[in-house]
Parts: structure tokens; sequence; C-alpha cells
């Protein structure tokens, strides 16, 4: 396959993450625009729940496995919830006029322990190869121990970088990248432009970057990009939020953000 | 795998087939309910694309196969109408209390000229085992040979039952089964109660048979249906706008219809 980029959404940027089922239109359609300018070729899109996905997930205890008969219908409403809000991003992108095409992780995916095993890259290579945008999602997905799991969209992305081998991998957040600390809970906290995996713990302060979201915050974010970086993907966290940081990034143009090395 | 029942749910039952993307939300309702009565332990449901699928599909060639660039925007638009009539019958079904979750085909089916080739059974054979109630639908895939293509309903549902082994497979249709024509253009078409495959050539008028559907018509069921059949699934054919029909063919109850016999 010729050069790939993947780009993670997540979901703090396109959803209002305080209210439940409620898309931000506007980060949507500015990040639509910014695909579209950047070029489409060679693009893959995950993007994550937001209030969309772990509203429904943490109401019914998807997250913990399937442990009574009344989850089986909150599974389903999760992965309808992301289904809604895949819809509202493709439509988006296709009035972009960027040839993107909804592919659901949860009909041909199944964890274990809530890791990727086995996995088909045969549809998304595929529209790539025919020069389409295929957008995934982390969705409710069926998981051969624990019945069900919440795969995050972080874990899909940097999986698939990896088994597409590709050469960019960007993150899309609601912080400028990471942080010696939380940004959001502490004032002193610093912007980390380049992170060396190895210096992971004594760069950042581990306690205080994890956060509730049940995926993981920004720690679990670098610990799924990590995989990625060791297979010598460019893995970069860059502020979704600022207008112009993704189009920046797919670029491969300078911006502020953190870079992950080796 | 215990015992398993498919039903294939028509676009035409589904949707007012002369409006575009117009949902007959009063049958998707009181289906979901028939459904809901007769039991869902074992049962996966298909359904067609009636005016959501076809319109949009036709207007940009997509079962033609990839042939233009442009038609990228209209294999996706097609998929997302599919999502979009997909949701509204996941979602009668779980306000019924009927655990059904949806799977997109065209997240792991790629057909090669038209046809289903290799084909993970994986998560939908899970979903059964969990009790739950897979529901998928006719879609516009990938293709080996030809870029695109449409997978009808009707294809998936009967290759569904042959390779899950399903002790019947009911097609809900809007007439009461197969006539010795076409009952909405012929007024002496009279209802075949038993049909013989090997009689098919002499009790069928094929030609009248045959409508306008790029899916094809009632003869295009019966040649899908006919390798379940070949392969010990009993077939039914019944009339799903007829309040009571489906729930009866679930249950094995005697109804109006069609069988189809070796």
């Amino acid at each position: 396959m010729a050069e790939l980029i993947v780009l993670k959404l997540g979901g703090s940027v396109i959803t209002h993450k305080d209210r439940p089922m409620t898309p931000d239109m506007d980060n949507i359609r500015r990040l639509a625009e910014e695909v579209a300018e950047a070029g489409t070729r060679g693009l893959m899109i995950v993007h994550g729940g937001g209030s969309f996905g772990h509203t429904v997930a943490s109401q019914y205890g998807i997250a913990e496995g399937l442990t009574s008969g009344d989850q089986t219908i909150g599974f389903s409403k999760t992965h309808q919830a992301m289904v809604e809000l895949n819809g509202l991003v493709v439509n988006a992108l296709l009035r972009a006029s960027v040839p993107a095409v909804a592919v659901a992780p949860s009909s041909f995916v199944v964890t274990e322990r809530g890791r990727i095993g086995a996995f088909s890259f045969e549809v998304v290579r595929r529209l790539v190869e025919l020069e389409m945008v295929p957008v995934l999602y982390g969705d409710a997905v069926l998981d051969g121990v624990n019945g069900f799991s919440i795969l995050s969209g972080d874990q899909l992305a940097a999986f698939l970088s990896v088994g597409l081998k590709a050469s960019r991998l960007v993150f899309g957040v609601d912080v400028d990248g990471v942080y010696t600390s939380n940004p959001k809970l502490n004032p002193d906290a610093s912007l980390i432009e380049t992170l060396p995996l190895g210096r992971l713990g004594e760069m950042v302060d581990v306690g205080r970057a994890l956060t509730t979201d049940v995926t993981g915050g920004m720690l679990g974010k670098v610990m799924e990009a990590a995989a990625a970086v060791e297979a010598g993907v460019e893995v970069i966290f860059v502020n979704a939020l600022r207008p112009g940081a993704i189009f920046k990034a797919l670029k491969g143009e300078h911006v502020t953000g953190t870079v992950l090395m080796r």
C-alpha cells in the first residue's frame, strides 16, 4: 500500500463531552473541511465516542463485560449511539467532497479481554486502494473472554497504523499535546514537544495524567500509541480544537503538539 | 449452534417503495412486535433496501461496479441510506425488547462479481450464541472484480442460512408467496403453495415474474433461496404485510404462503 496516514479524532473534539448525545457540529464541519483541503488519498479516520458512546456504555456497564442479560440491549444501544455519531462525521465529510465510507468495528472485530486479536484488514485496505477514506470508531464489540468489551478508538487507530504500516498517526485531541501533568487540573503543567517513550515515567506525572474517561485519558493514548512508535510510525498529538492544526499535521507541516519518539 | 431461523424482511414491506427514503414505520413496529412475541432465541434478521438503498444505488450506478471516481461518494451514500433504515429497524426491535444488534455487511464482506466468497461467520454466530439477534441488510459492498457491487438481502439471507445450517428461512414479502405469474400485473396469477424447484420452469411464467427491482423480484428470491433448499433448509415465502403472518411463520404454524421443496 502507498503512503498511509491514520487520523484519530477524539470524542471530546467532535462532541460536547458533558452533554449526553450532543455532537459538536461546528468542529465536525470544520475538521471535515481541513481533511478535504489536506488531501484524502491514503487516509484513514478513526473517531472516539465522546458523549455518545460513553454515556450509554457506562449506563449498562458494557466495558465490564457481559454479566447480565439486560446488558444485551445496552450493548446494542451503545453501538447505535456510535453509528449515529459516525453518520454525522461521514455526512460532514461527504459534504466536503471527501469519499468517506463508514466501517463498523463491531461488525468484524472480536477482542480478547479487550484487546484486538485476529483482525481482517481486507475492507479498509481495499477502500484506501480505491481512494476512499474509511471512517471507523470506538465501539462496543464482542469479546471472546468477557462477552463484550469497549474497543477504544485509540487502540483501533494504533492497531491500524501498525498493521497497515502507516507513515503517520495523528491524534487530534482537546489540548495542545502531552503535558507534564493534566493541564485541565494543574496550572503548572507544561507541554512536552518531544516525548521519548523511555523517559515517559520521568517526564509525565502519571497519576495526574489519568482522567475518568473509560478508555483512558492522555496517558492511555500514549500507551496505545507506543506500539505504533515501536513499529516506526511517526506519532503526533495536536489540538484539534485549534483551527488549522489537523490540516498542518496531515500535511506534515510544523504544528504545536507532542511528537512521540522511540 | 442450536436451532436457527433466518428472517428476511423485504424492502417493499418496511419502506414505501415508490417514495424515496420513506420508511413504513407502522409495518416496522408491527413486525418488531411479531418478532418479539414469536421469541428471539436462535434468530437472525436480514432486511432489504426498498426506497432507501435502491434509490441512491441506481442514481450512482453502484450495481454496475466502479467505473468513475464520482461513484465513491454514491457508494458511501448508498451504505449510509441503508444504515439509516437499519437504525429504524433495530430501534423498533429494541423498543419491543428484542436484543437486536446491527451488523454492517459492507464492513466485512467483499464479493466476487456480486457473489459472496470468503465470509466470516464469527460475529453473527457469537451474537446468536449470546442470545442476541443480528440484524443485517442488503448493502453496497466492495467487489474484488468490479470494485463495488450490491449485495442483496436475499443472497445474504440464503447464504447465512446455508453457512449456519439454519432450520428455516422465512422470506417476508409484499405478496402472499410465489405465483404462477406476477400477481401485480396479471389478474389470473395463482398462488403456488408448494413449489418443487425442479418444476419451477413449468409452474412459473418466468418472464412475467421478473420485476424492475435491481436485486431481482420474486424469481430472483426463489433462485437465491434454491441454495438453502438444496442444503436442507425449510424455505417459506409469506406476506409480511398481513398481520400475524411473520409470527406464524417464525413459530412454524400453518400460514398462507409458498414452501419451496427440493
